[in-house]
């Protein structure tokens, strides 16, 4: 993607040799890149329009040219266009095809323009597209656990801290967790889609052009805010893929902790949910096994992410300005990235929405292990004005005398609960239940299911803009 | 950072055996987290205000409290706190001294709070602090680099494409480059900083509260937009540590970028520049060297931006809800990624601020290598109106007898260039020099001085309110 | 780290501006590296008894080096000896302190050596030494583990895949998968330790040296095989410390695994295994909740290895040879790592060997949801001979009739068996028990009790000489 | 890969809403484990003959079997096979296809075996056999550079240190340094087959098999030294695959520093090598330019190698035994690694092949500098027996003088030298040129023509056996 040359065969008298296969195995880019095909005519399109609007193309030029570009969109999208890899990159193959085509006025459109901003504008497109893409699958994702956190505002279930019994929450509250979780990574992206928002094209080889082209206004028929301000680093920037990327790996984090609770609550021990056959797989001899593939798989994903970020951060690493062929690998990392993010974030929707609650389960284990402790401690505190210490020390005993009577909390008589402190009086009982104890919290975010519905209101109404 | 346990010294009873040293060793967060203590008394602070304003304490307690609060600060900025590894972390630390300081006034402290808000809360500040300070050195790097670009708008230096000579820039452009990738690091954190700053104080163990609290006074007290919406996220949530990292992973990239090139420049072979005395290192016996050590090591710092957010992604992947001890590793690597991000761009701002450009050692380099041979041919499909290929053609043939002779492409005199085509004429000399090809490049963004001293003049102004 | 300086202050008059303090702060290693002073004696020690032995310094300049290196060695490990930040690392300020304290005489030991093949001689016998305290630990804890295994070689519990159960195995079995895993670390820590055993000692700043030295002495001397083969390579690889990192980033993974299942497991909802109160974190009023702190903390130091190894993987990408300054940043990455997997694996040690089993609970999730239907399967298929096919079928349609009795399979009767496949005789219920079921999976690294056994005996032995 | 459910129509009665479109895309491996067909047959065939020998099936059934996946092999191999991705997965295309052929007598050979044990025999023979490739590959690019090390044994260029001059060394040693390199790479991957070199197959679903079967015989059949030792890890182990990526990690990064140095080399600044037509790209207007894609695309491929490691840890990260679906992320890290790695190390070969070395370049900058300043106060010590100190300080005194007048050290007089020490004679012109300061540094491994030819002649024997 060197500005400087036009095209392979011209370097024929000077490279006698011949490109190796192993040179053109390692070179060739077009086997990845020409998903950039239609980035790149269009932004052809553009250019070629500014050029003719500039005059430094004439219009009848200009009009060969956009039939050209037409004609090759058609042979591809229909499948009558041969790639080559002799051509190396998508660029050089539609650039080869056009001047089959509408012979040497093909080599006009590339006045003020080399491959390297091209390539800068074509991935950019690309990258603004995919981010796009995947803020809109944020969406459906959040609006689908929105649906459930409706659903089950009151379900309850058990809240864990080191995947102990703490405090029973409810499931909707849960949901609730990832909708704050994947409505940072739709911000995230938003931003991200307005940063990369500027158009390289008309830097050139590096250093910009004497031709008196308008880059703004390419820019804005490109869908950019306005074109980027330095022909340097718009060559040799790659911030767009990298910050996309990153992202995308938070995101992906995300899905793989989401996707961890899946996998434990679908397992015999948990038995919280079931998951739907078409996001699970079965035994042919145990009927009562679903074995949850795709959210493992999700879970995975967060691998691919990883490494797609981590490559790219290497190949970028101490690169010299301006464009090095270094950069061609900056696709299959975003590519790679794309497709498993999308793919997981679908298959996250299809689990959410398919998944059967089983709310017998949940609540029993919600009222397991005396998880309403605190609840007790906090009364003494707020009802008895007891200091923290003396609290938790009447809650220690108390537990202890449920656990040795095997009994619940709420089953201790009040004259038992006398023997631990005097003042202790039948308005207690109002918060031994798991329940009360949810009902309670209904401090600001808090796990109360009139609090879960004020959150569940708020991202109804703010992800209309989002 | 379990919500639900009080004091390790209560364990005693039930942990007969006694935490072993290689529990402490693993377990304790105070060597490291002790950084947290301004941000654990100021979280204190607030919380203990919106308790007495909310009535779930009364004013003497907290006055009590504040007193105390302030008395340990002070014990820790001059030293005499005595931090205990037993205590495990600043919260414990902190908390047991406010005990023997006022007595068991210090447990309403705790009342609506747990450790799992309380360290969200402490670390959010911390990093929210960081990524200013760093949004500031960016700042102070950009400015460094927008003087040496204004000095150097039109200081000849060749433009690299694969290292190669490709055609004449400014180092004025040059340095323009590095100021739209840093500032585009510096959006980045700002933007980093909008999104944390939410309030997760209140949202207690994991589940909420049942105190009537007033989440939104303790947000506005400690300088966050608002509180978080969903307590369950708000134990569970590192993003805002990571989105930092990621930002400062992309940051330390661009610095590695720019070392990379200092440390080309400044060997015999380039010759560009000359490093200070400061920055560099030399020998006792070759006075000419000048080892870039500071360069080299901002270029490796890269490698601990990518470890550090490696490091917190994997902690994170697949980690189920609500908090898990494995969220206390989170702090060494944003520690360590802070200083050494830090560290970098100071050392970077040294560098460019001491450095000396030799003039006449790029200007001969950008001149070489028939640079400016694009513009010939550019001249050729501009003002000849031949089409690209044919000027390449034409071109192609100037540089090979130019290399012939010996001589620049100046140095060609007419008639030679007219046996290339009969139609060029005098005005082709117009463009042959570097200092014309660069002057000639004035599309926006482009390398002319007058363009460089544009896009100066536009970070100026928008650097102030960046 | 340079080959070609001597001292510090030797700069002073070049270097007239004075090294500014962020210049000290990122160039001074002594921070760190002042770890490796054991290391930089012994070498230096080595080293001087060769320059003796081929007469390069005399015998009694000799003596007052080792005099004096044996004194400095005394005042750093009493904590007399004074590090200073001026003199940058543990090699100039050992050095200054032995001109103090012998004067001139201590410039000889620099004869034939720079502090580039120092570094490197005192950097890999640090990393010999961590990586063999790294083999032992990774061989107390296969000890641990083989003895739960020899104790609990009958214990049954569930196998899972995908977090369903399976198959029913034995704990012994699980715990031998482990020794497996901590095997091939081992194995790898071995090759790591001979493949990093050489010596780059005599290389000098990079070139070799023309003094007559012998450095097949002085690779004796420091227990290496032999001295490296290539001057340049000696001082310009790291590859001993991120093979290191990687074996260890394994390692650290195969912890991480374990310390899930005891997390999964000491929950609630698993039950199978109580921790000991030594490494699990309680709660004051939840007697019953024993946080998995130090599992946890295991499986995040995964990302401790992954962050080291991806951190020193990204410093050494694309570096020209030889010796450049960003290699001084190998070590934090290497001493974080092994202080990191040291104390992960002590921690395991003590998990493995202090937690309880629960049999009862393990057993029972081992008999429940079908998972000797498989026996039953293979039963048809060995015993009458049934295709894979037909004798699914039948398995399939014997569990639909338990699932519907609410029975296991054992209790259908030999009357409903025969209604599925006439030929089904009474021995089948020699298979239909999960005790049978393991017993009787007795192949070569199966999980039957006899077999697990022998994979005991196996390592054992094999564990003697590992 | 459950090893419990055997064919996806099976599933057809439970699964009633039909694996969705999502659930395809993202369960489904055929796309790219198809790749492990071969493996997949020859596992299958030695299993067979295994059962046929132990009598676990006839032989006639045994011949159908060989028969059908012979026939099978050559559908693939003649691109007459269909691939489905309604099956899933290779296993499950080659069972289904054997169905058809052969009828119900396929079903046998899946006796004693599950999908869990057969993907990790499969995927074991495939990443064997590429670090087989990959070890050739390695020993080949060695004779590369030790032919180009024979040939310029005496070749003199600059040693850099900090890409500073530093001291003569020549082209020889330089290319004998990467030999050390690539030497350990090899040997790590010899050390990687050895300790991969197990047979998983009969470990079945994960705990063996009550059939009795004979795992030695199928290790043996497959080219394995013995069969692994615990069935559980047998189907969780993917240490055969991070390691050989650890491995190869390291490899790339070795390919990466030398790709800089090329790219540095063929700059116009350094001007040391020049690149043949076939590894190089060129422009069509200026004849002098070589773009050295072909190393910059080395250099960057180290980040493939980086993200397919990292990418892989992540998936395993935290993951309990035994099987889970995650593990069908481990393919496409090692096939992109091993494409990657392979096409990088194939084109370095032919790169060094083909590279002109401009002597007199290089001779010249290996003059520059005052490089030999070392070997004057080596001289002063060693042949006047000068401390150190003085030695250096009388050399700086030499270089600066001689940069007053610029001239070279050897040119300056004696009696300019006897000003700086009296005792300083004509001997001293016996080192002050850069073939004697070579020469000299004849230490073992050092820079001397005749050290690099012993280093030359040591890998010459030694790689034959390695």
């Amino acid at each position: 993607m060197t500005g400087d040359k036009l095209s392979n065969q011209m370097w024929g008298g000077r490279f006698a040799a011949g490109p190796a296969a192993i040179m053109e195995e390692i070179n060739a880019s077009i086997d990845f890149d020409q998903k950039l095909y239609r980035q790149d005519i269009e932004g052809s399109l553009s250019h070629a329009a500014m050029l003719a609007q500039t005059k430094i193309i004439s219009h009848s030029d200009y009009e060969k040219i956009v039939h050209g570009l037409q004609l090759i969109r058609q042979e591809i999208e229909t499948g009558s266009f041969t790639f080559s890899r002799k051509l190396e990159d998508i660029h050089m193959n539609i650039e080869a095809r056009l001047s089959e085509l509408i012979g040497p006025v093909a080599g006009r459109l590339h006045t003020a323009r080399s491959r390297n901003d091209q390539v800068a504008v074509d991935f950019r497109l690309w990258v603004r597209e995919a981010a796009q893409k995947i803020a809109q699958a944020l969406k459906d994702l959040m609006e689908q656990l929105l649906m459930r956190a409706e659903q089950h505002a009151d379900t309850l279930m058990p809240g864990f801290t080191h995947l102990q019994t703490a405090q029973p929450v409810t499931f909707g509250h849960y949901m609730m967790a990832y909708v704050e979780m994947f409505g940072r990574d739709l911000s995230r992206m938003r931003d991200a889609i307005e940063r990369m928002n500027e158009s390289p094209l008309g830097a050139a080889a590096l250093a910009g052009t004497g031709f008196p082209i308008d880059r703004f206004m390419t820019a804005q028929a490109l869908g950019f805010r306005e074109p980027t301000r330095n022909s340097i680093d718009s060559v040799s920037d790659r911030d767009f893929a990298l910050e996309f990327l990153s992202a995308g790996a938070l995101c992906a984090m995300h899905l793989s902790r989401l996707a961890e609770e899946i996998i434990l609550w679908s397992s015999a021990q948990f038995h919280f949910i079931r998951l739907s056959d078409a996001f699970s797989t079965g035994s042919s001899i145990m009927p009562q096994k679903r074995n949850p593939d795709a959210a493992e798989l999700v879970r995975a994903k967060a691998g691919r992410l990883n490494a797609a970020l981590m490559g790219l951060l290497t190949v970028m690493k101490g690169l010299p300005l301006a464009y090095s062929k270094d950069m061609q690998e900056d696709k299959e990392y975003v590519f790679d990235g794309v497709l498993n993010l999308e793919l997981s974030l679908a298959a996250m929707m299809g689990i959410i929405s398919d998944l059967e609650v089983n709310k017998e389960a949940m609540k029993q284990a919600a009222g397991s292990g005396y998880a309403i402790a605190t609840d007790l401690a906090d009364w003494c505190v707020r009802e008895l004005g007891l200091p923290f210490r003396e609290a938790h020390h009447i809650t220690g005993r108390a537990v202890a005398l449920a656990e040795q009577k095997k009994c619940s909390l709420d089953e201790l008589s009040l004259d038992e609960f006398q023997t631990l402190h005097p003042d202790i009086n039948a308005a207690v009982f109002d918060v031994l239940t798991i329940e009360k104890s949810v009902e309670s919290r209904n401090s600001f975010g808090g796990t109360a299911p009139s609090e879960v519905l004020r959150q569940v209101a708020y991202w109804k109404q703010h992800l209309v803009t989002a």
